[in-house]
């Protein structure tokens, strides 16, 4: 009998039944089926080897979609194992999963245990048994014989599973001398990993209960590549030196204080200078946008929150309420209700849209302590803060001007890497997870699909996870080192309109509701610029390093001349500072390349006597010498062209 | 027998024991006596005409003196008592001091009530009584003759007023026909009252308790010419058409909500562009003056505030905290504490010093609901904070370059009157209400006076109203119209140092602990703004108008030229719009002057083809025909430069 395998492109092939996704691959060509490691069969990843016996929808995934990549390292967790039964014959084995980068194990080592050594020889054992090439095999079991077999090998760990498991969904899976019980997909054979790396060994406790027995956690991660696997190490080791908290303390960029409390971040002057910057260039960038600023408090009363729908669903991440005059006021979590009352304090036509409101506001949310993380995970937020109010008609040229300020951010960033994550709601699911307005639904979702199309922007789409309101883009962006952050998100609301009674008078004179639109290309303040340390190393290009200029000079008889230099860069308004100390002119350099100043200039005899400067850029040494006035031209357009290569590519 | 009166001048004069102030005036010039309404002897405010029995300081007040007017509106008072007792013989009288700008009594008048016209004939029959100098004549008496006195007239309010007397301590006051129980003191004879204004009656519980009867309460003031009366009558005039509230819903400045609270203020885009233009102002003179900005949370804990004081001593004033994982999180009522962890956060030395660090920092303080008052009264402050960390030998320059931020502030905002409230210690209470540093205080309070009085500000000295850690000033200023307005304190602190055990290390590798300077010359941005309005009228100065400029085509046939001049105008980064409405011209200037733009620009057939524009002033109407380029080169100078003096003078 012969199935129909309809692919991504919408093309639909014959093939026999009990084909499998590596059949298919193969039949296409030989160079594809090399590189499957798993397949999304009707929206569920599946061993690219297991048989296909109806019509289905097929992808195929390679090492570039996620879903192989857990499927990978899923794979090589069950190789470790099978490494490690070689090595403690006897040890059980509880639950180990794919996680963002890589995986681990929690294994019952009984009375051994492993040390750094053993890592290496464990890691070695797993490359010999890749090169076996051994297919992962998967087999269904009746629940009644998983019991029997687990029972046999005494190992309550599966049996604890199993209770859980009901039967009909229970499979084995095999490679080599190993079985595990498994849901899998897993990837054809262990021959596809090339390079494996075992990070590090921890303690966790059964069920991450600390009454139970300390398991032992090996973390590992491995890769199609061997150079893969060598990249993967040099930007870790990159990321140590470039770490937002290591360099927060170093530049003097943010403090924090027990006084004031955990995850209340105190800018620095250093820091403050960043943040000027940042908002200069939103201001300008939104000004010439045709957006409008506001000032809102920071604080708002439960009825507020109410109304909003944050208090009774997410009162758990807000701080808890000030009683006051027989009223509870809570710290804003968000600004959006500041904002539309705002819109709603003076009557609106449709004239008066699209009207866009914009403010760095400061939101207040609680994060578990245990979850706070430098400038990443705080619970005061300099939100870069928008809100736009338009029409259905003006929604599209909306959505599309708010991507292109996407973009222009990440050129003045060098942000080269960056995938827009759109979110859509389960058309299953309207009027329970998502406001029940189909026919909006629809509406903004193909606009807002069309603009990312359109716009040759790249991403991705994920079912059943927009926001309550409207449909919601994640914007993800990667650091110069190709580490990943969520930046922002860029949300579509047709509700919030509703729940606050706003409207307009459009041109029939009648009264219709405003659709939102929020944003934040910038992200808070605290998330962008712990980004931009890693980023940048902290090396800041010009228009934003808070020191731009030391001035060393070479000994204390051209001070004068040091000040000449400091007075004319001042006017033209570059952030200068004379090195004055007593100091040999090498120490000057060192000290002020390890402060990561952009430029430094040397002054000696032959500066004064001719009104030079010698000038060098930091990371890269001498830059010549050149006249002062034009050392200050060429600065001044760097900075206001905000260029940025130099500091990326340092 | 001879006494000996010292003078404010340090001068001593011998009299006969029982001589007046009155006398000693005459006998120094009969025009300073006419002008003499009470006197200051050894601190306390006597009867220019008491007689003086021993050897005093003598200080002789006249309508310059705060004390000499609270006496002459006091006085008035009893001048009102007397002419209503003359129309409604057996009226019975509570209390009735001076106030801010006037007097009030509050009266039982039985069956009887006042309407307007009655306050029309009081006016009438004062002026009567005024005409006749009547002499307010001072006489001590014994409480049981006084208890007698007041029994017999049935006056059971004296009666309670008595009950809480000393004997020994009691006095009568008689003018005319009339006599009170009275302290005193008051104006040498009723001649001196030559301007009456009865302004209101309102109803008033006796002793402020609901429960009590209500009595009838009548405002008034006075002066001692008609030129006075009428020019502060104008002034409340104007006051009223100049209302911040009026005119900051009119404008679209601010607007509040009861959903958000009281006394917060939410920031339209209008009052933003404001604040935007007061924030670059402070930032741009801060800058040049060393300071280095920062930025810090809204809240913290506790501690933080139990260390300031703050919470032993001024909960009330503070909002009520926020549990959070078992400490108190509070908002804070004013930046101090954060800006010290800053400055604490590294190590400081001598050359850190002075230490300047600057922020617009929004605090929260709990005014009682009946408090609030639009702008001037509210519960969420953007204040222009700062804090100078300084040795003592830099103390005098910095506190001088202060006060010449706050001249150079008024310089900017035509404001002419001003005067600095220099508030110092009671060297009795040093360790109580003062902490207990004698030579800090004398060294600290020497220095101020001297940089007052070498730049030349005018100042007043006010005994025992200095800040626990330090001598304050006060900083009042009067607005275009002649209304007062505290705008600032500016405070010398040598406690907190200590508090948050804040040093340096010195020369000689010691720690110092530093003085610290709290200063806001632009107040807080809810005051300032508020008293902007009142002193332009909403006229704003083009530098800080929300909008700039307003183009005004004579017909559609001059958009695309209207547009020209929109883009010329913006690339200048000028604020500015078009009136594309179809409407006539006239309307379209009126329509503009209500919305106080600063200037018009009028584009018709001639203007387009010589590329001109026909220039309106706000206020002043046609300004004459310019070439576009011009325009806009002047307009740019008249903001770089903030020139103000044309919005005063409109």
């Amino acid at each position: 009998m012969m199935i129909k395998v309809t692919l991504p492109d919408g093309s639909v092939r014959e093939y026999e039944q009990g084909v499998s996704a590596l059949d298919v691959a193969k039949s296409i060509s030989e160079g594809l089926a090399r590189k499957v490691l798993a397949a999304n069969v009707n929206g569920e990843v599946w061993d690219a080897s297991r048989p296909l016996n109806k019509d289905v929808s097929l992808k195929l995934l390679t090492w570039e979609d996620t879903d192989a990549k857990s499927t990978f390292w899923h794979s090589t967790e069950h190789l470790m194992a099978e490494a490690v039964e070689s090595m403690f014959p006897g040890v059980k084995f509880w639950v180990g999963p794919a996680i963002d980068k890589g995986f681990y194990y929690d294994m019952d080592l009984g009375e051994n245990s492993l040390n750094e050594e053993d890592l290496l020889k464990l890691e070695k054992k797993m490359s010999e048994l890749a090169k076996q090439s051994n297919p992962y095999l998967r087999k269904p079991i009746s629940k009644d014989e998983a019991v029997q077999l687990f029972t046999e090998k005494g190992d309550e760990y599966k049996l604890d599973l199993l209770s859980n498991l009901q039967d009909g969904n229970i499979t084995l899976y095999s490679q080599g001398g190993f079985t595990d019980l498994c849901r899998g997909p897993h990837i054809p054979n262990t021959g596809f990993i090339k390079a494996v790396k075992l990070m590090s060994v921890a303690g966790a406790y059964w069920k991450g209960d600390e009454k139970n027995k300390q398991l032992t956690r090996v973390y590992g991660v491995s890769f199609p590549a061997q150079k893969e696997l060598d990249e993967y190490l040099a930007m870790l080791e990159e990321a140590k030196k470039r770490d937002h908290r290591k360099l927060g303390k170093e530049l003097s960029i943010y403090t924090m204080d027990d006084d004031i409390g955990q995850g209340l971040v105190l800018w620095m002057p250093n820091g403050t200078i960043i943040i000027e910057e940042l908002e200069r260039l939103a201001k300008e960038t939104e000004n010439a946008a045709g957006y409008k600023r506001v000032v809102t408090p920071h604080i708002g009363k439960e009825n507020l929150y109410l109304t909003s729908g944050h208090l009774p669903y997410y009162a758990d991440s807000m701080f808890p309420p000030m009683e006051l005059d027989g009223t509870k006021y809570y710290l804003k979590p968000m600004n959006c209700p500041h904002h539309h009352k705002i819109f709603d304090a003076e009557p609106k036509s449709y004239k008066d849209l699209p009207y866009r409101i914009a403010e760095y506001g400061t939101c207040y949310r609680y994060e578990q302590s245990g979850e706070l993380f430098g400038l990443m995970r705080v619970r005061c937020l300099h939100m870069n803060d928008a809100h736009i109010y338009c029409s259905k008609e003006q929604f599209a040229q909306e959505f599309r001007a708010v991507n292109d300020m996407y973009i222009k951010y990440f050129k003045i960033f060098g942000i080269e890497k960056y995938v827009m994550r759109l979110s859509l709601h389960d058309p299953a699911k309207l009027g329970q997870k998502y406001v029940n307005e189909p026919g909006l639904w629809k509406q903004t979702e193909d606009m807002v699909r069309e603009v990312l199309i359109s716009s040759n922007i790249p991403y991705v789409e994920v079912q059943d996870e927009a926001a309550f309101y409207g449909p919601k883009i994640d914007v993800q962006i990667w650091s110069a080192i190709g580490r990943e952050f969520t930046l922002a998100t860029n949300q579509v609301d047709f509700n919030s309109g509703n729940k606050y009674k706003l409207s307009y008078s459009n041109k029939d004179n009648g009264q219709d509701v405003p659709l939102i639109i929020h944003r934040a290309p910038l992200g808070t303040h605290e998330r962008f610029i712990g980004f931009l340390l890693e980023h940048y190393a902290g090396k800041f290009p010009a228009w934003i390093a808070p020191l731009q200029v030391k001035i060393l000079p070479i000994s204390d008889k051209f001070m004068d001349y040091a000040n000449t230099i400091l007075e004319t860069l001042k006017k033209a308004d570059i952030r200068v500072e004379i090195d004055d100390r007593n100091e040999k002119i090498g120490k000057k350099i060192r000290d002020t390349e390890m402060a990561k100043v952009p430029y430094m200039l040397v002054v000696g005899e032959k500066e004064m006597n001719e009104r030079q400067v010698a000038v060098r850029r930091q990371g890269k040494g001498d830059a010549g010498v050149k006249g002062l006035d034009e050392f200050v031209g060429e600065l001044v357009a760097e900075i206001k062209e905000r260029r940025g290569e130099e500091a990326i590519n340092n």
